[in-house]
């Protein structure tokens, strides 16, 4: 899993079924000190009621599918309260 | 998931048999503000009738067999519409 | 599976019901004279008691779901004690 | 799914039981120019047919176990005869 | 499938109970020139007998699950006798 923030989100009219009623968010990692990467935004179901500027955690797995019949390779699973972390 | 423009397609005429009748498109990933990624354009198989130009939501993932039958690891599941971007 | 050491950990009140009772760990890869990669930090499911300053052993795959049921792409499977390595 | 040029092949006498039989050919991803890309050289099984000097489709995912019990998590499924691109 | 090299091998006194009696080892990515990439090590069991020094081809999947019930992503699967390459 990796950590990431909602900075968006899609509207597709024409979708595979599946994904009909899914709330699909743009998301963006970040790193241990919550900044941006590098890295392209990406696109997650939502599965805990994220919204915009949240921090959440995000699942990247088929077993998704296998857990919660969810027809996508990435889904938001966590809201985040807090990164605790030890000095470095 | 993640966010591609459709830039081509592929024709291959020996291929693997459950490939046959599918739509090969080559796709180059995009970030959120669509400008292309460094990376290299990838193919994708079409599910929702995409063409040319458009603007792609791509499936990575092996969940896309068992969820359709579809034997490939990446399949185009959305054209967007619109990306609703909040301010960074 | 990667390398990685144990940095912090992840509080997050809601998320998907199967990771209700799992410790999450934030956790960086490391290579292999453990120095930390430039890569972002990620979250794995603790399986094997882990603590804060372990290097540890992650796995990174949806055989973790077909193997523990573990609804989760990412676990830690081991705690190194010690990484033998040839001369280069 | 992404798009490489076959520039070699591998020996190895000594093999998991299930690859023996298969042709194990190296690839080196190459962009939507054809150009080879600063990636490390991988190595598919071959479905198709594929010889030396070829453009191939690579799929790399499990539902190739799943679809032809092909346990590999790579192999070549198409042999590109033409990529159509759009003006970019 | 990846060619790397066998550089160490991993001491785990606490581990998953699925990966109790595998050999794990140290591997490092090479590419077609047998030179080493800038990637971390990673982690890989044992199938085929490799030891150190050996230049292996590495599966990185969950199909080794379906196929040999190996609880873990990466797999040792072959040793490499020799690269056949063609001139660029």
């Amino acid at each position: 899993m990796f950590i990431a923030k909602v900075i968006g989100k899609v509207v597709a009219t024409q979708k595979a079924e599946k994904l009909v009623g899914s709330k699909l968010l743009v998301i963006k990692s970040i790193n241990e000190n919550q900044q941006f990467s590098e890295e392209n935004a990406l696109v997650a179901v939502d599965r805990v009621g994220a919204g915009m500027g949240d921090i959440v955690l995000v699942d990247w797995g088929d077993s998704l599918y296998e857990e919660a019949k969810l027809a996508a390779d990435m889904a938001i699973v966590g809201i985040i309260d807090e990164i605790q972390m030890e000095g470095k």
